[in-house]
């Protein structure tokens, strides 16, 4: 059986503009491949309300699951929550639940619920809430759609918060090897290697290192065995 | 006169598996800022034929450029430069240019212009060549889809061959005021300075340092005057 696939959604004008570099597709990718869960996609949009509510729906089809990230907490800018009920269809207000415990929460800290705290209690009537352990504010989950924080601690413990849930397929194995030759002599020999070993997905990623030129070859794949038995033959050729 | 939109799509499994972390995307972000291009839209997909062209089509009618980013070396997974041809209905073959850039470079080095090299070459009929002061492959332009590598050096180099050809529009101008309090306590008033401002881009972003709640509020917009303005009246509310 295929590997369930997954794309991601980070919104934001602060990573588009160059202000912010994201750190939250890379932690991800490599939580999702730890998992078996294959990472397909990964779309970075503006805070623009169209934009978000038209990206969700239609990547929400193509894939068994979606996370966002980004624009859910209590400013004007932050969207994602009204937004992602739009794409659904969904009616979207406070929700007790979470209300209590943001009340909770702000009660034990001596700070006032206000009005904006209120918004991060926005959860459309069918979505689940994830845990956030580091600020309490939660995340949801809708049909495939998980939304998440763009904060990276407060992403990462809801990623933690979600993944349990989330059925993997088969771990994506790898092994690298790091070829000091420029890629164009490794390339042909390489290239029908990749055909013998077709159940394998072969990877080449040039560097150049204090002006020595080489590539880190990847084998990625299921199988153990078979990564094993191409890593030695790629040593052969390349010893 | 709106300034000119941008998209980049960055290519390569390597990213999605989170073997790699991406850096082209916050670099290409940065300098199209600086020069008042809106970058809208960055979309990380896999080294798959289909998903290639496909994406290149679709977006290269929505923005004024297109930027990508990885797949054009000389191995068997290097095939972005023959998906963007055929996502042109475009010939593509070995170019006569592109060949004597690589033979002059190959027989400077003592190295071999071998078949895998030559795939490098390989250039659609109308492209425009970008120049690769790096390693000398270069990247093309079609219409408004600019080539490039994704080796971060190669992939710099070329934005910097590339950028002074694009009309920029009036360069987008940001100021930053951190302030130490819940984003919960500013986002009332901001919501309502954010209306006042309306021509300026104002965006709210949170961080945990040390236990310190707070967040670094921008304000972006093309007219210095009125930032410098904003930022005045927000420090008076929240000095």
């Amino acid at each position: 059986m295929p590997n369930p696939t997954a794309a991601m959604i980070v919104i934001g004008d602060e990573i588009l503009s160059g202000r912010t570099r994201d750190a939250n597709m890379h932690y991800l990718a490599g939580q999702l491949t730890e998992r078996g869960v294959d990472l397909k996609e990964v779309r970075v949009i503006s805070d623009d309300a169209a934009m978000i509510t038209e990206t969700v729906r239609s990547i929400s089809d193509s894939y068994d699951h979606v996370f966002t990230s980004g624009g859910i907490g209590p400013t004007h800018d932050d969207i994602t929550a009204d937004c992602v009920a739009a794409a659904f269809d969904q009616h979207i207000d406070v929700r007790d639940d979470a209300r209590d415990l943001l009340a909770a929460h702000y009660e034990s800290t001596g700070r006032e619920l206000n009005e904006a705290r209120l918004r991060m209690a926005r959860i459309p009537d069918d979505a689940t809430l994830i845990e956030n352990p580091v600020s309490v504010a939660p995340g949801f989950t809708i049909k495939n759609v998980h939304v998440m924080a763009g904060v990276p601690s407060v992403f990462k413990a809801m990623v933690a918060s979600v993944l349990p849930n989330i059925t993997g397929g088969a771990p994506l194995l790898s092994a690298t090897l790091r070829i000091n030759r420029g890629e164009g002599d490794l390339a042909g020999p390489l290239g029908v290697l990749a055909e013998k070993f077709a159940e394998l997905s072969i990877g080449s990623y040039p560097f150049q290192d204090n002006g020595i030129y080489g590539a880190n070859v990847v084998a990625r794949g299921t199988d153990q065995t078979r990564i094993d038995a191409f890593m030695r033959e790629l040593k052969d050729m390349f010893a």
